[in-house]
């Protein structure tokens, strides 16, 4: 069977998890089996390679970056392959370039354009095994180039679309929960979700898979399967919703800490003030998330968004510029609050879902401070205190 | 002017002597200059990637070494040109393929069969510092590979002789001395040394520069400085004897206590036995160094040749397969003994040199147990207590 199986940073941290990693493979190998591995860097080699550039330059140089960090894959794909030969298969390391992985963009967010496949298909076709370095690969100059974080689960979808074959995505956990169970419990484990329900939960922040990997699935087609490292138990499989027979209102729940919430009144509406508003939260580098207007019979303007915490020094800034060009305008800032998503996709064709949301929150009386919906999700603002009595509820509700 | 400047491992093996090194560059760098740096890895990182390698495999397969040792010099390229770049110079960093370094040969022992320059050329054509990742390149299957311990000298002089330019060796000692310094304190540093004696230096043990770079730096007339990294001092040219006008009889002596001497007596003489003797001793992959014969009027053979202490266990194997062969040999081993080797390419054109050795030995009553010549060296077998005293007063008897 052909297959390409990637494992992340913490799957390949030691050499003990890289020798377990191939005895597993060396075990389960089959003579006619057509097997591409992508890994990772070492436990944390990324995080100190760009620590090691930043004691020389507070903003390295990023084709100089890409080219230090492509060093981390690069050593486990060699490792790896020496584990593999040392058990008696065939096996090569290949580099992105090597492999054929050609990019284009700016140098630390290269996206991939096309991969030459004549190199692996030659190696696969007697039987070797083909470990290629994930997060990488080479542009037209002729330069070393990264995909950004969390870029090995994006080459390895990426290989799995080329060689028409299935992903399976290693990693420290046993798959995809409803709920993240580091802050739920009871969550439980999903079979199958949809690639769109899945880039609503990574956007969401659920953070299991890179977005721009399943993208990558949905658009050819590649299932994706996300199970635990060495694990025994079935993981989760990402695919169509065509293959997903019981369609459930919501899929999962997905939390982010990470909210600073902001209400804009008092100001003359329309388009103009408006956009002077997010030009210059665009202006300061400030991510905006959430958007929420509701048209008031009034002549003066309202409107809500949230941002990232994290970009809370850079949103001050925004907010100061808006004051001078707006000097009338009301601010309100919240912390201590958290956004919880539904998703499903389930929810296209169900209107009830909303309905029976606030109807949860009524009966625990709890309030919320903005909600904004896409077909498959609904996102509701609330007191991060109460966030996760909301949470527990709602999961039991939709049963997930 | 166009320069190679080579900084080896211990020059670049930490963050704040990389920095040092892209002050000096920026400090010293003229329009005009075109700069090609050859890199080493950090300090231990090579030694550091082998002991991982090894935890794996006891015997890592070579291919996979080459990939994963290459990281090494990569890791320090890119770091160096963010050092430069942050310093307001152009740089830019290639790995061995990038800078079209073509080799052929077993992995981790290739030799450089070519040099494609046209990337190299167009970076320093508009001024573009070029750091290029030392000990590596690419064969024709498109793999990587290393060139083998002290490959960054090889590197260097390579690039130097392609560019058709010198070739500058940094390093942690000021120069080449007539004698190690460590060992003999009044040594002097020299300010020129041939291709031809810094050969015999290398070979016989002196240390400071890979043979086979200086091989290539002779081969295509490459002037080589040795000198210390940021250091003050002047250091040693090694050129051309042509260009040396005042040649002495001795421009070094080189010292080496890694040898045990063997003698072999009471066989049956002849190319046959002589044949069985060396055969044994490479099937058991001891290295022999200094083989010296004395035919003696008698139908007994012997023979003594020296090997290197660290070759011991190998040696012993191999004297005792001798023994089965030929029951009735002699085997005499001797440790506790050191090599002296005097080099100087005037001894060619003067005879005299042999009898001042053998005065001083007479002269401080010291025996020596071999000693064997080249065209251009005379090497000695000593007492190792009493080496220094030997080593002391031929420096002084040739001034060394």
């Amino acid at each position: 069977m052909r297959v390409v199986k990637k494992f992340g940073g913490s799957s390949v941290s030691t050499i003990e998890k890289i020798k377990s990693i191939a005895n597993n493979i060396a075990q389960n190998y089959k003579e006619g089996d057509e097997i591409v591995i992508v890994v990772s860097a070492m436990g944390k080699t990324t995080d100190s390679l760009i620590k090691l550039a930043k004691e020389i330059s507070e903003t390295p140089d990023i084709r100089e970056l890409d080219s230090l960090l492509s060093t981390g894959e690069q050593q486990t794909t060699a490792l790896l392959s020496i584990a593999l030969k040392e058990r008696g298969l065939k096996a090569v390391s290949l580099t992105g370039a090597q492999a054929g992985i050609r990019t284009g963009g700016i140098h630390t967010k290269n996206k991939i354009e096309s991969i030459k496949i004549e190199r692996i298909e030659k190696s696969l076709k007697d039987g070797t095994i083909v470990v290629v370095a994930g997060f990488q690969g080479i542009n037209e100059d002729g330069d070393i180039t990264t995909l950004g974080r969390g870029g090995s689960d994006t080459s390895a979808v990426a290989l799995a679309a080329a060689l028409k074959c299935e992903c399976e995505i290693y990693t420290d956990v046993i798959g995809i929960f409803g709920v993240d169970p580091r802050v739920y419990k009871n969550a439980k484990k999903l079979d199958k979700i949809s690639y769109e329900e899945m880039m609503e939960m990574a956007n969401l922040g659920a953070g299991v898979m890179e977005t721009r990997a399943v993208e990558i699935g949905k658009k050819y087609g590649v299932k994706i399967y996300v199970g635990e490292t060495l694990g025994v138990e079935t993981g989760t499989y990402i695919c169509d919703e065509s293959e997903i027979t019981e369609k459930k209102d919501v899929t999962g729940i997905s939390i982010n800490k990470n909210v600073i919430m902001v209400n804009l009144e008092n100001f003359v509406g329309g388009p103009r003030s408006i956009a002077t508003i997010f030009n210059k939260l665009a202006q300061n580098s400030v991510n905006v998330d959430m958007i929420s207007q509701n048209e008031v019979l009034s002549s003066k303007g309202s409107i809500g968004f949230t941002s990232p915490l994290t970009d809370e020094e850079f949103l001050n800034k925004s907010l100061e510029d808006i004051k001078k060009e707006i000097p009338d305008i009301k601010i309100t800032k919240k912390t201590g609050v958290m956004k919880i998503s539904l998703v499903g996709i389930g929810m296209i064709s169900n209107f009830g879902v909303a309905a029976k949301v606030f109807d949860v929150l009524s009966y625990i009386n709890e309030e919320f401070y903005q909600c904004t919906t896409s077909e498959i999700s609904i996102s509701l603002i609330i007191k991060e205190d109460k966030g996760m009595k909301v949470v527990e509820r709602l999961a039991e509700v939709f049963s997930i």
